[in-house]
């Protein structure tokens, strides 16, 4: 038998662009918008869901899927707030992969749920490169980050469609420039919505939230 | 033709281990300690070593390699201190194959390292599975980012044999409790060394650089 040679990455990449697409015909039958939240680890994904939760109430039903390499700390803060959640612990996977995916679509009740988070695995690589369906792809950076990241990992921001800046209470005592990480936000994607939050003190929010209801009132019309 | 079936996963981890031993035996014949330096992404590991260069100065040799996936900035900062660094980018690899590693440290008069600090790319999965033959694996830590988060990444924890918990001065005005971080990280790794240190201050910073130069007496005896 000869040597074989199998083109690996193309076919992973194949693969994910075709569960992709079958997540993304899961979320328009239940007319649902997907929110794929990628960041750092510890950038405040999980509390700026818990502030995306008390924003929404009474005008969007909210469902999480939470996507960590280990433990279900950050579903259990989420249930305590009273919304479907669904834990994916990846153990190796830098990101959260289609198929587990699919499977925690499958124990929530999706027919009540008009926007979905998924909170993925905390990784500003590989989490860029797994499309997941999403109608929105939210990369959050927290003003203790350093202002250069969009610079440093331009395929995470030129593929998310907004940006939330986290924890700006912090500003004061930190060396962050917003106007440096905006101007190069912006260069690597024009379009890229921004927005500045704190869900310390809760500045910011709101508005995060009115845009992801707008995108859900447009996407069932 | 039938199928065939390749343990891809296997393969690359016995390469991966091979090149590891490669680049000890480089790090052992130029008498200098090798240290893999990994955290997530804005934790301040250029920071951190710029204040290492500064604490070490007259006593150990410094050189640095930078890995990011895209950019020379951190070389750039890197530079104005006057060592040697050599900035690697990754484009889609979270982490340092051991390959680029080996073809930076040809671009460096290695006989005349005493300490040769690797910073990794900044991610907190991918790296803690690919050594790079160093002699200490050093895990940073910010303040900012969580206090759980050992608990989350379990195995960059537990290979790292030194913790240095990050912005420490930033403690006033966040939610992390160094105790709880503490305790897990000596759940999942008895033996690790904590520093406490903040670059803005310098506080625990003349420690940290005491246990590297230590540690590379330790090595050439």
């Amino acid at each position: 038998m000869g040597n074989v040679t199998i083109p690996v990455g193309q076919a992973v990449q194949q693969s994910a662009e075709a569960e992709a697409d079958i997540l993304k015909g899961v979320f328009a039958a239940h007319r649902l918008l997907a929110v794929n939240l990628v960041s750092s680890p510890g950038s405040g994904k999980t509390t700026l869901i818990e502030a995306l939760i008390g924003a929404l109430a009474g005008r969007k039903r909210i469902a999480v899927v939470e996507g960590d390499v280990e433990t279900d700390i950050d579903a259990a803060r989420i249930r305590k707030h009273g919304v479907q959640v669904h834990q994916i612990m990846t153990r190796s996977s830098c990101h959260i992969p289609p198929f587990m995916l699919r499977e925690a679509l499958g124990r929530l009740d999706l027919g009540s749920v008009d926007i979905l988070v998924i909170e993925n695995v905390g990784n500003l690589v590989c989490p860029a490169e797994i499309p997941l369906g999403e109608d929105v792809r939210v990369v959050a950076l927290s003003v203790t980050e350093g202002d250069e990241k969009p610079l440093k990992y331009p395929l995470i921001f030129r593929t998310s469609s907004l940006l939330a800046l986290t924890k700006i209470d912090l500003l004061p005592y930190v060396r962050f420039d917003v106007g440096n990480v905006e101007t190069a936000a912006r260069a690597i994607n024009p379009e890229v919505g921004i927005f500045r939050m704190s869900s310390v003190t809760g500045e910011g929010i709101a508005a995060f939230a009115d845009r992801l209801a707008a995108l859900h009132d447009a996407k069932v019309g």
